[in-house]
């Protein structure tokens, strides 16, 4: 779990072989670094190694600008292809929050960081309607209305992804936004769009899912968050939640219940990815809790 | 709840129209029954009024045999269209239970009749395999191999049907049978073949289903017990559940987590089945609980 | 489910006998009300019966103001010892809600009613803390500092009922208030006051639940909402839902997943309160869903 | 999670310091292991590591009877203290189980041995009551009736340690056992007595947990598995979960859905012991899933 000192973590994603936990701890406790968690998963279909080690920079002999620059010095010496990423528990990432119409994700997200929840900076709010500016307003976060339609898509989006790099966006939370982003957007945010739907995916992608639910006669409703790719609700999945529902909830009551759910769901997955415990593995997610 | 005395459920099933529950609940009251549960459902979408009343018999004014005669001129009186069926608590229901070769579900089933949980008859077990003669010999209960190929399906299901009526069986239980039932024998049983599948549909229909399940990445998986109909995994909902699994359950832990849900899922929605509590209505069920 | 257009709402409550379901609808069915619920449930343990039925008003053949009194009228004359109240759907009720200096509930309660997701009036918020204050005032809800010390305590309950009254106040939500409510207090709001407590009651009542359950090792937590009585944390219990925690979550952990039941299950209480659909039996509650 | 080939399964239990992982991956390294899962833990609050690391015995180095040496050897020049233990995932462990009148649990052990879900031997089976004799018989597992009272407790306990001990048991569970085993008892099985509670504890210890919960008007029901201590229902937690229930369920209903709770959560923990996944760290547990 976080610490509120500054820890350094360390996140490694490659074919699996002997003896990478031991190479991995051994550069820590050479360097004096006390770990105060570390995670790994072996996953047998794809034959890969996913480790998470998180450690006390207090009395670390390498200074922390100059941890990576060391860490490549190591795996290029042992000849590794490894995928690895290092970041630090006191620096906040910068998240842009994308709305439509609907309050319950967003004031969920505000209220979280008002509250002192989550360490997260929040330099915008983008929406395809005015309608949610006022909280925006209350919470003093700018936002922007970048209206939508198949005409001004490309241009707008433009704008939206010129938006986020003159912010310095980490990454984006779709907090119920109602468009579709085109592949170009999201190759700009691998791994780095999180969406949340109203259905237990792979159940009801797409449209109307609490309608669909209904039809079918389920008696558990859910909610997924998962990164966004280019098929439609089909990226690798970061949360998922439900609630018993039974014959007595109308369409009405199974968006109410679901919302609860959404937001939930949502929120826990931002937290995951805020606390660098999302890993990526094909279509799938390690997540370290 | 079911008393251990008698009692007289009755279920009904028409067009919503004012008044249906004072005609119905006065019926009782003028004969001196007293109500022990009554519980009603207006579905809005299909307009249709379901209620399920159950009353002791003690007192009753009509003997047990005339109450259906009795109420059908009370219907008939009223100009009532309106499906309706009389149960008697203490009349125990006699189920054939249909398997391949897993015996969790079987077990699990069998138990609960031994241990007293379940006041239910069960006068054979089918197989279309051999091996779970052992556990239906253990129970005292005579199971019959029917194994079935493509050319030997239409002879051994009529061979089944036969067997069924000659046992007076009320309704079959399909407890992880792998055979897919042609809908020339699914309309001999109307609402009355129960299956459990093991994914919480509509995810994963159809074959394996864990795999499914861990290729996408949910982080949830589920068992869903229905009514069978001539459309694959496609009928009318019983009973779901769900278990949270993370990246670290291969498929061989979600068949391990999955089948202690297959088997408290199929065993819920049997329960239900047993005390009258299920009504179908259209594509969905009313479930009294 | 309550109808967006005008539904009365009777509650009743007493001892069980038979024919009452019969009485009660017939009356309904005798001045053209359409029922749109209907619920009982009869209490074996304390032979209480307890009905909620819920009539659309537009043909109803006694004007909205003479319902009262013609259906005590009614209760009168078949000599019926009988607790009963009247409810329309479209008059809502008011709510005060009471903090110290925990926002996560507040915010999800102001969050729900900005939205339209309930239909209540909140005429004011009472802390004993001015840290929330500034949340009040972007709702645009007075917002009223009475500090509690044990001088003071006596006075300021009594303001504190002052500005109920003032206010009309039907219920009081105690959103995480750190305060405990003298009885003289609870007695003038009974079965009207809920609080949130974070923990499975009757498990960890008290203070610091989450350090006592991070002691004891349980693999569960849970929150509760219930009725205020004089009993501390001892009230009939409304709603409770739990999460899986496992070794890996600290105390810290345990206060952030705890918050989100807190909220969540503080609102599935005050929504079932908000529609009538909670009745207190005992030590018990009936919520009909 | 457990190969069918022989792993090591080596657990680590110690004050923290730091390099722990590091010296104990070299090691499995230095001699060609290959690490098939790694898990630590550290408790903050008592300080201490917990660690589990199993690797694949097929190209180790060191023959498995020479492990235990070797790695001791290892231990002592780091001058640790450290408690360890070392299990093979072929070694299959040596349960009993204490049964007493009913059959729900018993039922579900011994079909998930029947079906090749655990790898387990049960050389006996002991009641206080013969009613359950019939299906030790039926499985093929000797059954010892011995009946407890006051004057014979003593007695009956010394002769049911002989009867283990001549049996080479490593672990007892209490199958829904209705007898307090004596701290003597305990004592010569600490954290190897295994029992299950129809309450999510630490709610209604003691006697008719579903009395009490029925009585409170809880809207959840639970079961706790923990290891047996000196102190009632008091032993560190396996295993929990739990089932929400309403104002509908009597208590009669609230035995029969705990019934479901309790077989799955017993087993559940048994499964844990099984595959070496539990450490008792003071009065806590942590479960490596």
């Amino acid at each position: 779990m976080p610490a509120p000192t500054s820890n350094a973590i360390l996140r490694i994603h490659c074919a699996d072989r002997k003896g990478l936990v031991a190479v991995i701890t051994s550069f820590i406790l050479a360097n004096n670094g006390n770990i105060v968690n570390l995670a790994e998963h072996v996953d047998c279909d794809c034959g890969m190694f996913v480790m998470r080690v998180e450690w006390d920079c207090a009395d670390f002999a390498i200074p922390r600008e100059k941890i990576a620059e060391q860490f490549q010095t190591l795996v290029a010496s042992k000849q590794e292809q490894m995928h690895w990423s290092l970041e630090f528990s006191d620096r906040p990432l910068r998240m842009a929050i994308f709305v439509s119409k609907l309050s319950h994700c967003l004031f969920d997200i505000l209220s979280r960081i008002e509250s002192g929840e989550w360490d997260v900076e929040v330099p915008l709010i983008v929406s395809n309607h005015p309608d949610l500016g006022s909280i925006a307003e209350r919470f003093g976060i700018p936002f922007h209305v970048l209206p939508i339609s198949a005409e001004t898509k490309a241009e707008q989006e433009a704008r939206t992804l010129e938006l986020l790099a003159e912010n310095d966006v980490d990454f984006v939370v779709l907090a119920r936004y109602m468009q579709i982003l085109s592949p170009a957007f999201i190759e700009r945010y691998p791994d780095r769009v999180i969406n949340i739907h109203h259905s237990f995916l792979p159940a009801f992608p797409g449209g109307r899912p609490y309608h669909q639910a209904h039809e079918r006669g389920v008696k558990i409703i859910g909610a997924t968050s998962h990164y966004v790719t280019a098929e439609l609700d089909g990226g690798p999945i970061i949360a998922q939640d439900v609630a018993a529902i039974t014959h007595r909830d109308s369409v009405e009551q199974l968006v109410r219940k679901g919302r609860d759910l959404e937001k939930t769901v949502l929120s826990r997955a931002i937290w995951a990815h805020l606390h660098h415990r999302v890993e990526v593995c094909g279509q799938r997610t390690v997540v370290f809790d």
